[in-house]
């Protein structure tokens, strides 16, 4: 296989990338000088130098001189740590910090689970979350299971809940009601009864 | 005009349908027989002359027999009397109603208002909320502002905040979360906030 | 059913008009004068009672005063008669007529097949087709198959030129290539051959 | 700005890439073990070093061992010289090369021309289009313009005739009709007439 198809079968594995977008992104890279497909490697080879998985809660963070692997939010002390948020990935945590009314930590789950997965833990960071909860088990009040609000969401809140059973604490989970923009006519009646419950007065 | 552009056009207006749709209509009812025409035409008759305009609610209903210009639900004694929903229109009222939790009354606004809107009280009912609203005056307890999630709902909203806030009667809105099918990396910070706010424990 | 349900499940039989957009539509009538109902309801009447479906082509057309039911183009001796253009449905007559080069005749198929289509006699009006044919076998001497460049439209020729071919005629299809808009890289393998093959010098 | 951000901006000008999707390509990398990565870092480079453009058509091509910097197209003498297709970019060269039945030479113009575009040539190789014509004038008998069917790809065609006037060679442009899987009905009237001029008898 040459270069050409070599790389963009890399790329056709990037997610949301297909075939032919795969093959615009080699053509992308062969137009460009020298130098930017250069700073384009380095930045990849500094992503794995400089990047470090937090041991506490799963997330990627750059590391900046320091070689504790622990991120500066599970290393900040000022946080509730009787709260405990799961998301399924790095993306989640970013929009719910962005969001900026969270104050306890989180944990990210690595994905979540389709209906009738038979490999939970491959897909999944069960053992980790296990470990995570089984030490901090005396602080910890709330679990809260910010998952997607699909049926694989759905899904990954049964196994926690199911796998967690025995750490004796209480699980949350989002709460339902209208996102922004949505439209009463094309609400579903969970969304509605749910937002109706949570009103605000 | 001939006969097929008339028709045209006055499909044209309806909801949603373009010129080339308005044809394709007038193209179908072409092609029917006879009979599936009349039909159509009864229907359209039989609509206007069936159905009245509650003068509660404002909703339309199937009068079945009685001349009562008033609706089941407004008829309906067991309903709770001091909750009052306003709902935009028809199709919002049946969602709320299909999703079965609701026990109040309703009013349906028949709209909502665009920002800058100069003239509200054509596009909305207005007039008529406030003179239900002051005619129920003492069994009301909360007025359900149920708009939809959007700019001209919050708008809406404010609208009716302000012109009602004589009544004394306070308001409630339907809670914001996450909306069946909504991703966590995609959701706006507030209806993450609302979302963390109103979780289910 | 009640005369909202009984409106909106005729409308849903409408092209390409679901039971929501059904619905919308009866509340969009609702909400209308009793005059924009009543021209509502006569635009239909006189659908029917003024126009005509034309002999010849099969085309709906206003008969403007006259009972002749041929239509004016059909009426125009100064077109081609050598030429019959195969459209599948008033729209795409409208659709070529509007492209001003073509100067034969026409016939409204009515519709097209979809493969293995099992009573292609009650799809398309193929008997009156023939008989079309048959009547004028000594002027016609190519037969246009103007379908859809789909699945159902290549369907729709092959029976054509089965069912006729014992009328001796030419047939002729309309040439392939790139549509305005088109790209070259999303083109398919045919296009391009066509696109090349019929090249503008 | 750390690697993550780095990265996410360089993936963010990546043809047809936003921010959002910029980070989950980030993510996804720092998902992947260090073998993995490592190999896309190995293909960014091979690609570089392995992949040539063709001095005579401006296309990458795998030069595989040999260092002659002619593609393989270029390079046969089989191929009719008295063609040269023009065609946008690599991906479009290869649809055509898919299609199969185009035996000339082809160009790869690297672009097309935006209407009011002030520097064309920082847009598309037209000095170099210049030099190749200009080379094989004695050759070419046809020069085959086959740009996208859009306004850009005319304006692009109107400037490469009026550029290469001088050479004195004749121009032509893909044959424009039904692209598969078009309606008749929303065809515009220059397809349509297309499509009939050129019908396939």
């Amino acid at each position: 296989m040459n270069p050409i198809e070599t790389l963009s079968e890399i790329f056709a594995h990037f997610p949301g990338i297909g075939p032919r977008q795969a093959k615009r992104f080699v053509y992308y890279l062969l137009s460009r000088d020298r130098n930017t497909v250069e700073s384009f490697i380095e930045a990849v080879k500094k992503l794995k130098a400089e990047t470090l998985q937090c041991t506490e809660c799963k997330r990627y963070f750059n590391k900046s001189g320091s070689q504790m692997p622990i991120c500066p939010i599970c290393a900040d002390d000022n946080r509730d740590n009787s709260l405990l948020m799961i998301v399924p990935r790095d993306a989640d945590f970013e929009a719910v910090e962005r969001a900026g009314s969270y104050k306890g930590y989180y944990f990210i789950l690595g994905g979540s689970l389709p209906i009738l997965e038979k490999e939970p833990e491959r897909r999944i960071r069960i053992k980790e979350l296990m470990a995570k909860v089984k030490k901090n088990q005396d602080s910890i009040k709330e679990i809260i299971l910010a998952m997607n609000a699909n049926a694989e969401g759905e899904n990954t809140e049964i196994f926690i809940k199911e796998t967690l059973k025995d750490a004796g604490i209480p699980f949350s989970t989002l709460g339902r009601g209208l996102s922004t923009g949505s439209e009463l006519e094309y609400a579903d009646p969970d969304t509605l009864k749910n937002a109706l419950l949570h009103r605000t007065k």
